[in-house]
Protein backbone atom coordinates (compact mmCIF):
# COMPACT_ATOMS: atom_id res chain seq x y z
CA UNK A 1 0.00 0.00 0.00
CA UNK A 2 1.28 3.37 -0.94
CA UNK A 3 1.27 6.27 1.80
CA UNK A 4 0.52 9.48 0.11
CA UNK A 5 1.03 12.46 2.88
CA UNK A 6 -1.07 15.64 1.87
CA UNK A 7 0.54 18.57 3.27
CA UNK A 8 -1.00 22.16 3.16
CA UNK A 9 -1.85 24.85 5.69
CA UNK A 10 -4.41 24.83 8.70
CA UNK A 11 -6.75 26.86 6.95
CA UNK A 12 -7.87 27.47 3.70
CA UNK A 13 -10.24 29.22 0.94
CA UNK A 14 -12.91 27.12 -0.11
CA UNK A 15 -11.54 26.44 -3.28
CA UNK A 16 -8.22 25.41 -1.53
CA UNK A 17 -10.18 23.38 -0.01
CA UNK A 18 -12.33 21.45 -2.51
CA UNK A 19 -8.40 21.16 -4.48
CA UNK A 20 -7.40 19.36 -0.97
CA UNK A 21 -11.48 17.44 -1.12
CA UNK A 22 -10.01 15.93 -4.17
CA UNK A 23 -6.88 15.13 -4.01
CA UNK A 24 -8.06 13.20 -0.72
CA UNK A 25 -10.81 11.21 -2.70
CA UNK A 26 -8.44 10.25 -5.68
CA UNK A 27 -5.92 8.63 -2.75
CA UNK A 28 -8.85 6.37 -1.86
CA UNK A 29 -10.42 5.58 -5.09
CA UNK A 30 -6.38 4.31 -5.96
CA UNK A 31 -6.41 2.65 -3.11
CA UNK A 32 -3.61 4.03 -1.09
CA UNK A 33 -3.55 5.89 2.36
CA UNK A 34 -3.84 9.31 3.28
CA UNK A 35 -1.30 10.68 6.09
CA UNK A 36 -1.28 13.91 7.43
CA UNK A 37 -1.16 16.39 10.05
CA UNK A 38 -4.46 15.60 11.43
CA UNK A 39 -5.87 19.04 11.64
CA UNK A 40 -7.65 21.57 9.89
CA UNK A 41 -7.90 23.49 6.58
CA UNK A 42 -5.87 21.33 4.06
CA UNK A 43 -5.36 18.27 6.07
CA UNK A 44 -9.37 18.24 7.11
CA UNK A 45 -10.68 18.57 3.21
CA UNK A 46 -8.57 15.87 2.19
CA UNK A 47 -9.10 13.36 5.08
CA UNK A 48 -12.75 14.25 4.62
CA UNK A 49 -12.56 13.33 0.78
CA UNK A 50 -10.68 10.32 1.38
CA UNK A 51 -12.92 9.09 4.15
CA UNK A 52 -16.15 10.15 2.08
CA UNK A 53 -14.50 8.10 -1.09
CA UNK A 54 -14.24 4.83 1.34
CA UNK A 55 -10.13 5.83 2.51
CA UNK A 56 -8.14 5.30 5.27
CA UNK A 57 -6.27 8.55 6.97
CA UNK A 58 -3.53 8.66 9.39
CA UNK A 59 -3.18 12.10 11.31
CA UNK A 60 -0.40 13.06 12.92
CA UNK A 61 -1.01 15.48 15.97
CA UNK A 62 1.46 17.97 16.99
CA UNK A 63 -0.15 17.70 20.24
CA UNK A 64 -0.77 15.75 23.27
CA UNK A 65 -4.94 15.84 22.79
CA UNK A 66 -6.63 13.22 20.27
CA UNK A 67 -9.34 15.49 20.48
CA UNK A 68 -7.39 17.82 18.66
CA UNK A 69 -7.71 15.55 15.16
CA UNK A 70 -10.07 16.70 12.42
CA UNK A 71 -13.51 14.82 12.30
CA UNK A 72 -12.20 12.59 9.23
CA UNK A 73 -8.89 11.21 10.67
CA UNK A 74 -9.24 7.27 10.91
CA UNK A 75 -6.09 7.09 13.41
CA UNK A 76 -4.80 9.74 15.02
CA UNK A 77 -1.62 9.84 16.20
CA UNK A 78 -0.69 12.16 19.21
CA UNK A 79 3.10 13.19 19.73
CA UNK A 80 3.41 16.12 21.91
CA UNK A 81 6.29 17.49 19.68
CA UNK A 82 4.53 20.41 18.30
CA UNK A 83 5.54 21.18 14.60
CA UNK A 84 8.45 18.83 14.79
CA UNK A 85 5.77 16.14 14.27
CA UNK A 86 6.14 17.49 10.57
CA UNK A 87 9.39 15.79 10.23
CA UNK A 88 6.99 12.66 10.72
CA UNK A 89 4.58 12.94 8.23
CA UNK A 90 7.44 13.32 5.58
CA UNK A 91 9.14 9.85 7.15
CA UNK A 92 5.56 7.86 7.33
CA UNK A 93 5.08 8.71 3.40
CA UNK A 94 6.38 7.27 0.89
CA UNK A 95 5.16 10.38 -1.89
CA UNK A 96 3.94 13.75 -0.75
CA UNK A 97 1.55 16.23 -2.71
CA UNK A 98 1.46 19.71 -0.93
CA UNK A 99 -1.55 22.02 -1.65
CA UNK A 100 -0.97 25.36 -1.45
CA UNK A 101 0.14 25.85 1.74
CA UNK A 102 2.88 28.42 3.87
CA UNK A 103 5.79 27.99 5.38
CA UNK A 104 5.17 25.20 7.53
CA UNK A 105 4.73 22.88 4.24
CA UNK A 106 7.51 24.29 2.70
CA UNK A 107 9.38 22.84 5.55
CA UNK A 108 8.47 19.61 5.07
CA UNK A 109 8.44 19.94 0.83
CA UNK A 110 11.80 20.89 1.88
CA UNK A 111 12.43 18.08 4.20
CA UNK A 112 11.11 15.42 1.59
CA UNK A 113 13.56 17.30 -1.39
CA UNK A 114 16.38 16.23 1.31
CA UNK A 115 15.45 12.84 1.96
CA UNK A 116 14.91 11.97 -2.10
CA UNK A 117 11.21 11.50 -1.43
CA UNK A 118 8.56 13.02 -4.56
CA UNK A 119 6.92 15.86 -3.68
CA UNK A 120 3.89 17.07 -6.12
CA UNK A 121 2.58 20.74 -6.24
CA UNK A 122 -0.64 21.62 -6.74
CA UNK A 123 -0.90 25.18 -6.48
CA UNK A 124 2.00 25.31 -3.80
CA UNK A 125 3.22 29.23 -3.87
CA UNK A 126 6.82 28.59 -3.69
CA UNK A 127 8.92 27.76 -7.12
CA UNK A 128 10.91 24.73 -6.05
CA UNK A 129 12.57 23.48 -9.25
CA UNK A 130 12.54 19.80 -7.56
CA UNK A 131 9.08 19.79 -6.96
CA UNK A 132 6.57 18.21 -10.29
CA UNK A 133 3.84 20.63 -10.58
CA UNK A 134 0.41 19.09 -11.14
CA UNK A 135 -2.75 20.84 -12.62
CA UNK A 136 -5.19 19.32 -10.94
CA UNK A 137 -6.20 16.28 -8.25
CA UNK A 138 -6.65 13.98 -10.19
CA UNK A 139 -3.44 14.89 -11.71
CA UNK A 140 -1.92 15.22 -8.97
CA UNK A 141 -2.74 11.97 -7.32
CA UNK A 142 -1.75 10.30 -10.72
CA UNK A 143 1.49 11.78 -10.36
CA UNK A 144 2.12 11.01 -7.19
CA UNK A 145 1.30 7.32 -7.60
CA UNK A 146 3.54 6.88 -10.99
CA UNK A 147 6.04 4.37 -10.02
CA UNK A 148 5.46 3.76 -6.78
CA UNK A 149 4.34 0.02 -5.42
CA UNK A 150 5.16 -1.88 -2.06
CA UNK B 1 -12.47 4.20 20.09
CA UNK B 2 -9.80 3.03 22.64
CA UNK B 3 -6.00 3.02 21.95
CA UNK B 4 -4.37 0.30 23.88
CA UNK B 5 -0.53 0.03 23.89
CA UNK B 6 1.07 -3.20 23.76
CA UNK B 7 4.76 -3.43 25.17
CA UNK B 8 6.92 -6.14 25.42
CA UNK B 9 10.56 -7.66 23.98
CA UNK B 10 11.22 -7.89 20.37
CA UNK B 11 11.99 -11.71 21.07
CA UNK B 12 9.92 -14.05 23.37
CA UNK B 13 9.44 -17.79 24.29
CA UNK B 14 6.08 -19.72 22.90
CA UNK B 15 4.63 -19.26 25.35
CA UNK B 16 5.07 -14.87 26.08
CA UNK B 17 3.83 -15.49 22.48
CA UNK B 18 1.00 -17.13 23.04
CA UNK B 19 0.15 -14.60 26.21
CA UNK B 20 0.51 -11.92 23.73
CA UNK B 21 -1.64 -13.65 20.78
CA UNK B 22 -4.44 -13.45 23.20
CA UNK B 23 -4.25 -10.37 24.24
CA UNK B 24 -4.07 -8.75 20.97
CA UNK B 25 -7.19 -10.78 20.10
CA UNK B 26 -9.31 -9.62 23.33
CA UNK B 27 -8.62 -6.33 22.21
CA UNK B 28 -9.74 -6.60 18.73
CA UNK B 29 -13.01 -8.34 20.00
CA UNK B 30 -13.75 -5.95 22.61
CA UNK B 31 -13.19 -3.07 19.73
CA UNK B 32 -10.38 -1.28 20.98
CA UNK B 33 -7.28 -0.40 18.87
CA UNK B 34 -3.92 -1.99 19.17
CA UNK B 35 -0.73 0.72 19.34
CA UNK B 36 2.92 -1.01 19.32
CA UNK B 37 6.14 -0.80 18.49
CA UNK B 38 5.98 -2.59 15.22
CA UNK B 39 8.55 -5.39 15.38
CA UNK B 40 8.93 -9.01 16.37
CA UNK B 41 8.38 -11.05 19.77
CA UNK B 42 5.24 -9.86 21.93
CA UNK B 43 5.11 -6.93 19.38
CA UNK B 44 3.99 -9.31 16.62
CA UNK B 45 2.30 -11.87 18.47
CA UNK B 46 0.00 -8.93 20.29
CA UNK B 47 -0.70 -8.22 15.99
CA UNK B 48 -1.45 -11.50 15.14
CA UNK B 49 -3.46 -12.17 17.54
CA UNK B 50 -5.61 -8.83 17.20
CA UNK B 51 -5.65 -9.42 13.28
CA UNK B 52 -6.78 -12.42 13.15
CA UNK B 53 -9.66 -11.75 15.46
CA UNK B 54 -10.67 -8.74 13.14
CA UNK B 55 -8.50 -5.94 14.45
CA UNK B 56 -6.71 -3.08 13.32
CA UNK B 57 -3.01 -2.87 14.51
CA UNK B 58 -0.36 0.63 14.29
CA UNK B 59 2.60 -0.49 14.49
CA UNK B 60 5.30 3.02 15.40
CA UNK B 61 8.78 1.82 14.30
CA UNK B 62 12.22 3.00 14.89
CA UNK B 63 13.67 2.90 11.56
CA UNK B 64 12.81 4.13 7.91
CA UNK B 65 11.63 1.35 6.39
CA UNK B 66 8.20 0.42 6.28
CA UNK B 67 9.28 -3.09 5.71
CA UNK B 68 10.73 -3.71 9.44
CA UNK B 69 7.41 -4.33 10.73
CA UNK B 70 6.05 -7.60 11.26
CA UNK B 71 3.21 -8.91 9.00
CA UNK B 72 0.67 -8.19 11.05
CA UNK B 73 0.91 -4.18 11.24
CA UNK B 74 -2.16 -2.90 10.08
CA UNK B 75 -0.75 0.74 9.39
CA UNK B 76 3.10 1.13 9.40
CA UNK B 77 4.86 4.44 10.60
CA UNK B 78 8.39 4.85 10.17
CA UNK B 79 10.19 7.46 12.27
CA UNK B 80 13.55 6.74 12.03
CA UNK B 81 13.92 8.00 16.05
CA UNK B 82 15.26 5.16 17.27
CA UNK B 83 14.35 3.41 20.48
CA UNK B 84 13.15 7.09 21.09
CA UNK B 85 10.22 5.92 19.51
CA UNK B 86 9.14 4.17 22.78
CA UNK B 87 8.09 7.64 23.83
CA UNK B 88 5.54 7.73 20.69
CA UNK B 89 4.11 4.30 21.53
CA UNK B 90 3.49 5.47 25.42
CA UNK B 91 2.08 9.18 24.19
CA UNK B 92 -0.57 7.71 21.49
CA UNK B 93 -1.91 4.96 23.88
CA UNK B 94 -5.08 5.70 26.06
CA UNK B 95 -3.63 2.94 28.21
CA UNK B 96 -1.00 0.17 27.98
CA UNK B 97 -0.39 -3.71 28.56
CA UNK B 98 3.05 -4.83 29.71
CA UNK B 99 3.30 -8.26 28.77
CA UNK B 100 6.74 -9.76 29.94
CA UNK B 101 9.35 -7.33 28.54
CA UNK B 102 13.43 -5.74 29.75
CA UNK B 103 14.36 -2.40 30.05
CA UNK B 104 12.95 -1.04 26.79
CA UNK B 105 9.14 -2.35 28.02
CA UNK B 106 10.19 -1.03 31.51
CA UNK B 107 10.99 2.52 29.94
CA UNK B 108 7.54 2.82 28.40
CA UNK B 109 6.04 1.62 31.81
CA UNK B 110 7.79 4.35 33.58
CA UNK B 111 7.10 7.12 31.12
CA UNK B 112 2.93 5.91 31.23
CA UNK B 113 3.00 6.08 34.90
CA UNK B 114 4.83 9.57 34.87
CA UNK B 115 2.15 10.64 32.31
CA UNK B 116 -0.16 9.21 35.02
CA UNK B 117 -1.27 6.53 32.36
CA UNK B 118 -2.61 2.87 33.19
CA UNK B 119 -0.11 0.05 33.12
CA UNK B 120 -1.61 -3.60 33.33
CA UNK B 121 1.30 -5.81 33.76
CA UNK B 122 1.13 -9.32 32.77
CA UNK B 123 4.18 -11.66 33.87
CA UNK B 124 6.35 -7.98 33.35
CA UNK B 125 9.64 -9.11 35.43
CA UNK B 126 9.73 -5.61 37.50
CA UNK B 127 7.45 -4.60 40.74
CA UNK B 128 6.29 -1.26 40.13
CA UNK B 129 3.57 -0.29 43.12
CA UNK B 130 1.53 1.65 40.67
CA UNK B 131 1.60 -0.91 37.77
CA UNK B 132 -1.97 -3.44 37.85
CA UNK B 133 -1.24 -6.92 37.80
CA UNK B 134 -3.70 -9.47 35.64
CA UNK B 135 -3.56 -12.86 36.05
CA UNK B 136 -4.42 -13.57 32.42
CA UNK B 137 -4.56 -11.77 28.94
CA UNK B 138 -8.33 -11.49 29.11
CA UNK B 139 -8.25 -10.04 32.23
CA UNK B 140 -5.32 -7.88 31.24
CA UNK B 141 -7.47 -6.53 28.95
CA UNK B 142 -10.62 -5.91 31.18
CA UNK B 143 -8.35 -4.01 33.60
CA UNK B 144 -7.33 -1.88 30.71
CA UNK B 145 -10.22 -0.86 29.27
CA UNK B 146 -12.06 -0.60 32.32
CA UNK B 147 -13.43 3.12 32.65
CA UNK B 148 -11.54 4.05 29.45
CA UNK B 149 -14.34 5.64 26.72
CA UNK B 150 -13.79 7.85 23.94
CA UNK C 1 35.92 15.15 28.07
CA UNK C 2 33.10 12.64 29.64
CA UNK C 3 29.54 13.85 29.55
CA UNK C 4 28.09 12.67 33.02
CA UNK C 5 24.43 12.76 33.15
CA UNK C 6 22.96 13.68 35.96
CA UNK C 7 19.43 12.62 36.65
CA UNK C 8 16.58 13.01 39.73
CA UNK C 9 12.93 14.37 40.68
CA UNK C 10 12.69 18.21 39.77
CA UNK C 11 12.10 18.61 43.24
CA UNK C 12 13.94 17.17 46.36
CA UNK C 13 14.57 17.26 49.99
CA UNK C 14 17.51 19.03 51.64
CA UNK C 15 19.58 16.38 52.59
CA UNK C 16 18.93 15.01 48.41
CA UNK C 17 20.21 18.46 47.24
CA UNK C 18 23.32 18.30 49.43
CA UNK C 19 24.01 14.93 47.71
CA UNK C 20 23.29 16.36 44.06
CA UNK C 21 25.25 19.15 44.90
CA UNK C 22 28.16 16.71 46.03
CA UNK C 23 27.79 15.23 42.87
CA UNK C 24 27.89 17.97 40.50
CA UNK C 25 30.84 19.65 42.50
CA UNK C 26 33.02 16.51 42.07
CA UNK C 27 32.16 16.25 38.37
CA UNK C 28 33.59 19.63 38.02
CA UNK C 29 36.44 18.44 40.22
CA UNK C 30 37.28 15.74 37.93
CA UNK C 31 36.84 18.13 34.72
CA UNK C 32 33.89 15.93 33.05
CA UNK C 33 30.80 17.91 31.58
CA UNK C 34 27.13 17.67 33.13
CA UNK C 35 24.41 17.17 31.36
CA UNK C 36 20.75 17.37 33.29
CA UNK C 37 16.97 18.04 32.60
CA UNK C 38 17.92 21.83 33.25
CA UNK C 39 14.92 21.91 35.49
CA UNK C 40 14.90 22.37 39.68
CA UNK C 41 15.37 19.42 42.35
CA UNK C 42 18.21 17.34 41.78
CA UNK C 43 18.72 18.60 38.70
CA UNK C 44 19.39 22.33 39.69
CA UNK C 45 21.57 21.30 42.77
CA UNK C 46 23.84 19.08 40.85
CA UNK C 47 24.22 22.04 38.24
CA UNK C 48 24.68 24.94 41.14
CA UNK C 49 27.52 22.27 42.74
CA UNK C 50 29.04 21.98 39.75
CA UNK C 51 28.97 25.58 38.75
CA UNK C 52 30.65 26.56 41.79
CA UNK C 53 33.31 24.22 41.46
CA UNK C 54 33.91 25.91 38.20
CA UNK C 55 32.53 23.45 35.93
CA UNK C 56 30.39 23.48 32.55
CA UNK C 57 26.52 22.07 32.50
CA UNK C 58 24.49 21.86 29.86
CA UNK C 59 20.75 21.60 30.24
CA UNK C 60 18.19 20.06 27.91
CA UNK C 61 14.84 21.27 28.80
CA UNK C 62 11.27 19.64 27.56
CA UNK C 63 9.69 23.34 26.67
CA UNK C 64 10.15 26.18 24.31
CA UNK C 65 11.66 29.11 26.95
CA UNK C 66 15.11 29.27 27.73
CA UNK C 67 14.55 30.99 30.83
CA UNK C 68 12.85 27.52 32.37
CA UNK C 69 16.27 26.54 33.08
CA UNK C 70 18.06 26.66 36.05
CA UNK C 71 20.66 29.59 37.02
CA UNK C 72 23.35 27.27 37.21
CA UNK C 73 22.58 25.57 33.75
CA UNK C 74 25.71 27.30 31.66
CA UNK C 75 23.72 25.91 28.12
CA UNK C 76 20.11 25.78 27.87
CA UNK C 77 18.90 23.68 25.11
CA UNK C 78 14.97 24.20 24.62
CA UNK C 79 13.30 21.12 22.89
CA UNK C 80 9.98 21.50 22.73
CA UNK C 81 9.39 17.95 23.06
CA UNK C 82 8.01 17.08 26.80
CA UNK C 83 9.38 14.59 28.62
CA UNK C 84 10.49 12.62 25.12
CA UNK C 85 13.79 14.90 25.88
CA UNK C 86 14.54 12.65 28.42
CA UNK C 87 15.89 10.20 25.97
CA UNK C 88 18.31 13.22 24.77
CA UNK C 89 19.58 13.22 28.29
CA UNK C 90 20.58 9.64 27.79
CA UNK C 91 21.68 9.85 24.22
CA UNK C 92 23.91 13.25 25.27
CA UNK C 93 25.50 11.17 28.56
CA UNK C 94 28.45 8.23 28.15
CA UNK C 95 27.35 7.42 31.60
CA UNK C 96 24.77 8.47 34.07
CA UNK C 97 24.41 9.25 37.79
CA UNK C 98 20.75 8.82 39.46
CA UNK C 99 20.33 10.39 42.32
CA UNK C 100 16.68 9.51 44.13
CA UNK C 101 14.07 9.97 41.42
CA UNK C 102 10.67 8.94 40.45
CA UNK C 103 9.23 7.27 37.48
CA UNK C 104 11.28 9.86 35.10
CA UNK C 105 14.04 9.34 36.60
CA UNK C 106 13.52 5.58 35.80
CA UNK C 107 12.80 5.90 32.73
CA UNK C 108 16.04 7.15 32.19
CA UNK C 109 17.38 4.54 34.24
CA UNK C 110 16.00 1.77 31.79
CA UNK C 111 16.80 3.87 28.50
CA UNK C 112 20.62 3.93 29.44
CA UNK C 113 20.67 0.25 30.27
CA UNK C 114 18.84 -0.98 27.21
CA UNK C 115 21.21 1.34 25.35
CA UNK C 116 24.26 -0.64 27.15
CA UNK C 117 25.42 2.91 28.82
CA UNK C 118 26.33 2.86 32.95
CA UNK C 119 24.28 4.07 35.53
CA UNK C 120 25.71 4.87 39.41
CA UNK C 121 22.52 4.84 41.25
CA UNK C 122 22.88 6.97 44.48
CA UNK C 123 19.81 6.56 46.85
CA UNK C 124 17.63 6.00 43.74
CA UNK C 125 14.30 3.96 44.84
CA UNK C 126 13.97 1.17 42.39
CA UNK C 127 16.36 -1.63 42.54
CA UNK C 128 17.33 -2.80 38.90
CA UNK C 129 20.10 -5.34 38.78
CA UNK C 130 22.19 -3.79 36.29
CA UNK C 131 22.36 -0.15 38.06
CA UNK C 132 25.77 -0.10 40.56
CA UNK C 133 25.04 1.13 43.86
CA UNK C 134 27.10 4.13 45.04
CA UNK C 135 28.08 4.91 48.87
CA UNK C 136 28.22 8.65 48.44
CA UNK C 137 28.61 11.58 45.70
CA UNK C 138 32.50 11.01 45.79
CA UNK C 139 32.12 7.51 45.21
CA UNK C 140 29.22 7.71 42.81
CA UNK C 141 31.55 10.01 40.21
CA UNK C 142 34.39 7.57 40.78
CA UNK C 143 32.31 4.38 39.74
CA UNK C 144 31.25 6.69 36.88
CA UNK C 145 34.40 8.25 35.61
CA UNK C 146 35.76 4.80 35.90
CA UNK C 147 36.99 3.14 32.27
CA UNK C 148 35.50 6.38 30.65
CA UNK C 149 38.17 8.19 28.40
CA UNK C 150 37.32 10.38 25.70
CA UNK D 1 23.15 35.43 25.86
CA UNK D 2 21.72 35.44 22.74
CA UNK D 3 22.21 31.96 20.62
CA UNK D 4 22.44 32.91 16.81
CA UNK D 5 22.01 29.53 14.74
CA UNK D 6 24.11 29.08 11.62
CA UNK D 7 22.66 26.92 8.98
CA UNK D 8 24.12 25.32 6.05
CA UNK D 9 25.32 23.11 4.00
CA UNK D 10 27.37 19.89 5.37
CA UNK D 11 29.96 21.15 2.01
CA UNK D 12 30.97 23.93 0.61
CA UNK D 13 33.19 26.05 -1.36
CA UNK D 14 36.08 27.61 0.37
CA UNK D 15 35.26 30.64 -0.71
CA UNK D 16 31.54 29.99 1.34
CA UNK D 17 33.73 28.39 3.89
CA UNK D 18 35.11 31.78 4.16
CA UNK D 19 31.91 32.99 4.12
CA UNK D 20 31.19 30.92 7.48
CA UNK D 21 34.17 31.52 9.42
CA UNK D 22 33.72 35.12 9.26
CA UNK D 23 30.14 34.38 10.68
CA UNK D 24 31.76 32.75 13.10
CA UNK D 25 34.23 34.83 14.54
CA UNK D 26 31.99 38.19 14.17
CA UNK D 27 29.55 35.81 16.57
CA UNK D 28 32.62 35.17 19.29
CA UNK D 29 33.41 39.00 18.93
CA UNK D 30 29.85 39.89 19.59
CA UNK D 31 29.53 37.87 22.68
CA UNK D 32 27.07 35.52 21.47
CA UNK D 33 26.65 31.39 21.45
CA UNK D 34 26.87 29.40 18.15
CA UNK D 35 24.82 26.91 17.38
CA UNK D 36 24.84 24.40 14.86
CA UNK D 37 24.31 20.62 13.29
CA UNK D 38 28.01 19.99 14.12
CA UNK D 39 28.74 18.42 10.97
CA UNK D 40 31.21 19.76 8.26
CA UNK D 41 30.92 22.85 5.45
CA UNK D 42 29.25 25.27 6.75
CA UNK D 43 29.07 24.35 10.23
CA UNK D 44 33.03 23.18 10.26
CA UNK D 45 34.08 26.50 9.60
CA UNK D 46 31.44 28.59 11.60
CA UNK D 47 32.73 26.79 14.74
CA UNK D 48 36.43 27.34 13.32
CA UNK D 49 35.72 30.73 13.24
CA UNK D 50 33.62 31.14 16.22
CA UNK D 51 36.36 28.93 18.48
CA UNK D 52 39.59 30.52 17.49
CA UNK D 53 37.98 33.88 17.64
CA UNK D 54 37.42 32.82 21.71
CA UNK D 55 34.08 31.22 21.40
CA UNK D 56 31.75 28.59 22.04
CA UNK D 57 30.22 26.52 19.96
CA UNK D 58 27.10 23.54 20.18
CA UNK D 59 26.87 20.95 18.00
CA UNK D 60 23.57 19.16 17.34
CA UNK D 61 24.53 16.17 15.59
CA UNK D 62 22.04 13.63 14.00
CA UNK D 63 23.83 10.49 14.92
CA UNK D 64 24.60 8.75 18.23
CA UNK D 65 28.92 9.24 17.89
CA UNK D 66 30.13 12.41 19.79
CA UNK D 67 32.69 12.11 17.32
CA UNK D 68 30.92 12.87 13.89
CA UNK D 69 31.17 16.14 15.43
CA UNK D 70 33.64 18.67 13.68
CA UNK D 71 36.83 19.47 15.79
CA UNK D 72 35.53 23.05 16.32
CA UNK D 73 32.42 21.95 18.58
CA UNK D 74 32.83 22.98 21.37
CA UNK D 75 29.97 20.85 23.14
CA UNK D 76 28.59 18.41 21.03
CA UNK D 77 24.85 16.97 21.36
CA UNK D 78 23.94 13.41 19.72
CA UNK D 79 20.25 13.06 19.20
CA UNK D 80 20.29 9.89 17.01
CA UNK D 81 17.03 11.66 15.50
CA UNK D 82 18.64 12.25 11.71
CA UNK D 83 17.79 15.01 10.25
CA UNK D 84 14.96 15.93 12.82
CA UNK D 85 17.66 17.13 14.61
CA UNK D 86 17.43 20.05 12.37
CA UNK D 87 14.04 20.93 14.52
CA UNK D 88 16.25 21.16 17.46
CA UNK D 89 18.75 23.71 15.91
CA UNK D 90 16.03 26.08 15.44
CA UNK D 91 14.10 25.32 18.41
CA UNK D 92 17.82 25.98 20.35
CA UNK D 93 18.50 29.23 18.40
CA UNK D 94 17.13 32.94 18.68
CA UNK D 95 17.76 33.77 15.24
CA UNK D 96 19.63 31.77 12.53
CA UNK D 97 21.50 32.83 10.04
CA UNK D 98 21.81 30.47 6.68
CA UNK D 99 24.99 30.72 4.62
CA UNK D 100 24.28 29.25 1.23
CA UNK D 101 22.54 25.79 1.89
CA UNK D 102 20.25 23.29 -0.14
CA UNK D 103 17.14 21.79 0.78
CA UNK D 104 18.12 20.61 4.92
CA UNK D 105 18.88 24.45 4.73
CA UNK D 106 15.52 25.44 3.37
CA UNK D 107 13.98 22.95 6.38
CA UNK D 108 14.92 25.05 8.76
CA UNK D 109 14.87 28.55 7.32
CA UNK D 110 11.09 27.56 7.12
CA UNK D 111 10.88 26.15 10.33
CA UNK D 112 12.03 29.17 12.11
CA UNK D 113 9.87 31.59 9.56
CA UNK D 114 7.02 29.61 10.91
CA UNK D 115 7.95 29.59 14.40
CA UNK D 116 8.27 33.52 14.50
CA UNK D 117 12.23 33.86 14.50
CA UNK D 118 14.44 36.26 12.77
CA UNK D 119 16.20 34.84 9.47
CA UNK D 120 19.44 36.42 8.13
CA UNK D 121 20.47 34.71 4.59
CA UNK D 122 23.96 35.66 3.32
CA UNK D 123 23.93 33.73 -0.22
CA UNK D 124 21.29 32.06 0.09
CA UNK D 125 19.89 30.15 -2.77
CA UNK D 126 16.23 30.18 -2.14
CA UNK D 127 14.13 33.76 -2.09
CA UNK D 128 11.96 33.77 0.98
CA UNK D 129 9.89 36.88 1.47
CA UNK D 130 10.59 36.98 5.08
CA UNK D 131 13.90 36.51 5.34
CA UNK D 132 16.88 39.28 5.81
CA UNK D 133 19.57 39.41 2.92
CA UNK D 134 22.74 40.48 4.31
CA UNK D 135 25.83 41.63 2.15
CA UNK D 136 28.45 40.31 4.17
CA UNK D 137 29.55 38.09 7.70
CA UNK D 138 29.56 41.22 9.69
CA UNK D 139 26.75 43.23 8.54
CA UNK D 140 24.66 39.30 8.65
CA UNK D 141 25.67 39.46 12.73
CA UNK D 142 24.94 42.33 12.94
CA UNK D 143 21.09 42.16 11.53
CA UNK D 144 20.94 38.86 13.47
CA UNK D 145 21.65 40.50 17.06
CA UNK D 146 20.02 43.95 16.07
CA UNK D 147 16.93 43.85 19.20
CA UNK D 148 18.20 40.70 20.52
CA UNK D 149 18.83 40.71 24.37
CA UNK D 150 18.47 37.88 26.64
Amino acid sequence: MVYVGVIGSGSCSPREGLLAYEVGAEIARRGALLVCGGLGGVMEQACRGCMEAGGVTLGILPGTRRKEANPYVSYALTTGMGEMRNFLVVRCSDVLIAVTGGYGTLSETSIALKEGKKVVALQFPFALPDTLRAGSPVEAVEMALKGQER
